[in-house]
């Protein structure tokens, strides 16, 4: 069954919350995986919280009636066919949340507070205009849905309306262009239908999410968002070339030139600003050659992480080109890492030990080099030769290859681990590497300071000036009142990003969670004139009503 | 002298509108220039053009005198002091134009219709803070001047107002962080004073306009311009870390960050604003380890353009880390170095011929690599090979060390070709690699039906998906008429570019000049947002008013 298709597969609650296929049994390393942070928590299976999964296998039922006047679902109906317009109770669960830990707390209550009142799947750009545009004279509100798989609560249908999917039906390629190496697709293309198409052809796009299997290309611009390899690729705003967005106001044709000085970028009004000023419909992306025999694969261990982040640091402002992907493990995750599997028991944590790469210090460095051969080679020649200078031994590529075989899965833990009662999620920012080590500390710190908590850390995307840090934090759930409990908990992760030289985020976007948090970002002027912006495009507020500052 | 001082220089017509320093003497090399480029077009001195130089060693007189009144003068001078506050005719012509050819013709016959009522040059951000709110507060337009080399007509005091000369009192490095690899500068600091300051701690900006000399760092970031080393250093745009800007409507800090998903990015509304949004203070900027005996130089000659531009996108699409400095020059510009080293007739010329290099279809390519050593050769490498592969013939460094030489030189010659009745000017786009070469035709075939004009063309900044084309057309000055004509001949240029694929510019920007065609680049819906973001930072139009679409 295509990826596009699972979305929409199973009519139980489960089906909604939980991650990729439902018919999948639950993987045995997952079981693992959750055996492991049980005994790190000290926690058994705690029944207080099993009403959380009181709604797990039952059928979907809302309380509220879609609120769509017969007239507009029948002019909706006309345009883009009967077939592609459902009022069902579950297709409206199932758009009404991404999978933000909270959403999956408030799934599992049955706690749907702003459904869509539709979903519709639009066929073809034009569709989607006269969609916008009936809309827009109706005061109709629209989410754009590509994948559903925001963690910042960016995808609510606060005001209903209708959620516009747009991975169901409009998902072709339609150029490929090798003189100029751009792709240009349907923005509900998921990344590994396109990826698929370019490696075909001996190609690449480059941008691997954690989200990667359900997220759409047009999320990836709405997101502005940074994929596993965007050291070496670039990120989403890198990468695109040029798209089309369906605004209220009209369409907007943008970029699709190799550089300019024309004004302000325009491209740069769209990315990032999550559904809230239109729906991006043709994407021209740019890609490269691939060819998986190029690829180098290193690890090494370093004594801490501060020795770690310098060997980044000094490969990043090296002047090489850089590793494609390239992170870094914490000592807790680093320990994690190894610990799960089976080996700080075992001879590979007492040898390291012995060698000085201590546990609670030690970190662990992965990079992976793609591309043109000899630049690879070049590249993890130098990093090794920075690794050594820094304290690192290396481990060969076992390690790095582990993790590339698992890197899409942890999202699929999440609900298994909250059947045994544990709380999973994480939160991200970036920052200059002079203050990377203090904002890493003081989130540590606040995280540590909630009690039963273990936090892992990496690095996953690196700059010349600075990399991301992203934290994942889990701990037992609580009985009670956990979702306000856990909300306030997570604002203070954010505040404390800002109070120590983080941004907001780094490639999730801000959605309705981080919302609070964007005048601590942007200065006052520059929200005046982002919401003039709103204004000029969506004079109504019908797109994506409530996220952002909105 | 220091360069920022020369600006304010000499009190007579001539160091309004000639390039550089009008104390020295025009260079020999220069003169050989002029006498090559009259013997291509055939023509002897015009005395006919003679009135043009009339004024030229006059002392400047306007014939409208400020209009600030009294009060806002005097309260512009409690803000900056009386010293940094000018309203002799010739400051006020000085700052009523930049470099454009168009701008250059009306100067030297003496007729200024912008002049700003007053040139002022802050110290301090405070000050300009002080100035912006006063003049948002009476509705004094200001036109912000950094190093005065727009060739786009930005630099006009279309409603009179002042000129905020940033150059001659806001200057400082304000701090380097070399862990970071960034430093943060006042906007009006000029390219030799920072690189100057960057070269003596072992780093380099790696931004280097032909207008370099002159040129503020403010100006880099407001033309949205790109450097002749750009495709290793990145574009404006890829260097600059964050800035402040100081609107009518408050200040806006932003960016200063690695990577953020935080909304669409403000510093793009700012990048390419050319003044018309507020003026930009505070800049940080990437840097990069610079040690020049790690540069590697290469020359090459094609048998043809399409040749060339063949192994520039091969080389380019490979995934190796491209040169810093990267260029071709089509058949008519190099066979035009030839001559002008008077090797078209001699032995080089013959033997390039001989071996199938031919006069009107050979190309040169020059490439500089910069940074790591070892990253260098294997660029230098790899460009060797797909020079090869497609017919190249190395020679070299000898070309590339003499382009290198002379690389801000050409400004220098406008004046000094004008005395001999010569027009020259240049305007230039960016393309993606399919319809380059059909853009480039398109050009030449509609500048050589001007009549007896030469075309020199070059490619200078490249990318993954497309180039730039810089196209210099020289021509004999017109008896009569000679503005209008020109203005209409430069529009038709414009034309060409927007209906081949083509960008309204590439990096000299919009100003006055290219606004007509900006409904041509941008969709009418993206104009508007851009105009709500004018209205929301500057809703009286005082900055810079009549630029852009303003």
């Amino acid at each position: 069954m295509p990826l596009k298709d699972l979305i929409n597969q199973k009519k139980n609650w489960r089906s909604v919350y939980r991650w990729g296929d439902t018919e999948k049994p639950i993987d045995t390393t997952i079981e693992k995986h959750i055996a492991h942070f049980r005994h790190l928590l000290g926690i058994e299976k705690n029944e207080a919280l099993l009403p959380l999964n009181a709604n797990a296998y039952q059928d979907v039922k809302l309380a509220k009636r879609s609120r769509l006047t017969r007239l507009s679902l029948k002019e909706i109906i006309r345009i883009v066919g009967s077939e592609n317009v459902d009022i069902d109770d579950f297709s409206r669960v199932k758009h009404s949340f991404g999978k933000y830990y909270g959403d999956i707390v408030r799934l599992r209550m049955g706690n749907v507070q702003a459904p869509p009142d539709a979903v519709v799947y639009p066929r073809t750009e034009q569709e989607i205009e006269k969609i916008v545009k009936y809309c827009h004279a109706k005061k109709i509100a629209i989410v754009p849905w590509g994948g559903g798989t925001s963690v910042t609560r960016a995808l609510e249908a606060t005001k209903g309306g209708i959620a516009l999917n747009m991975a169901r039906n409009f998902h072709d390629v339609l150029s490929l262009n090798t003189q100029d190496s751009t792709v240009t697709v349907e923005a509900g293309i998921l990344g590994p239908d396109l990826e698929k198409y370019l490696n075909e052809k001996g190609y690449t796009c480059g941008h691997f999410p954690q989200s990667f299997e359900f997220a759409s290309v047009g999320g990836w611009i709405a997101a502005r968002g940074a994929g596993q390899a965007s050291t070496g690729y670039g990120r989403i705003e890198d990468i695109v070339v040029g798209f089309t967005v369906v605004t209220p106001a009209g369409k907007i044709v943008c970029g699709n030139y190799p550089a300019a000085s024309v004004g302000p970028d325009i491209r740069h009004f769209i990315l990032g600003s999550e559904g809230t000023l239109g729906v991006i419909t043709r994407v021209t992306l740019r890609i490269r050659k691939f060819n998986a025999a190029n690829t180098v694969m290193q690890s090494f261990m370093f004594k801490s992480f501060e020795g770690a982040v310098e060997a980044m640091r000094t490969m990043m402002q090296s002047e090489i080109y850089p590793p494609h992907f390239f992170r870094i493990s914490d000592p807790e995750e680093t320990d994690g890492a190894l610990g799960m599997k089976g080996k700080d028991k075992g001879i590979t944590g007492w040898v390291l030990d012995l060698l000085g790469f201590k546990k609670n210090s030690r970190s662990l460095m992965y990079a992976i080099f793609e591309g043109d051969r000899a630049q690879a080679k070049l590249g993890a020649k130098t990093l090794k030769k920075l690794a050594k200078k820094y304290g690192g031994m290396s481990l060969g590529t076992y390690a790095t290859r582990k993790w590339l075989e698992q890197r899409y899965s942890s999202a699929y833990m999440r609900d298994p681990m909250m059947d045994s009662g544990i709380r999973i999620d994480t939160l991200e920012t970036s920052v200059h590497y002079s203050r990377l080590i203090e904002l890493w500390k003081a989130v540590r710190e606040y995280i540590k300071a909630d009690g039963q908590t273990l936090c892992l850390t990496h690095i996953s995307h690196t700059y010349e000036t600075g990399a991301n840090l992203y934290f994942i934090f889990v701990s037992p759930m609580l009985e009670k009142d956990e979702l306000n409990r856990f909300e306030k908990f997570h604002k203070g992760i954010i505040d404390t990003f800002l109070s120590h030289g983080g941004t907001l985020s780094h490639h999730h976007g801000v959605g309705r969670l981080g919302a609070h948090a964007l005048s601590k970002q942007h200065s006052p002027t520059a929200l005046a004139a982002w919401l003039a912006v709103k204004k000029s495009l969506d004079p109504k507020n019908i797109m994506n009503p409530g996220a952002l500052i909105f």
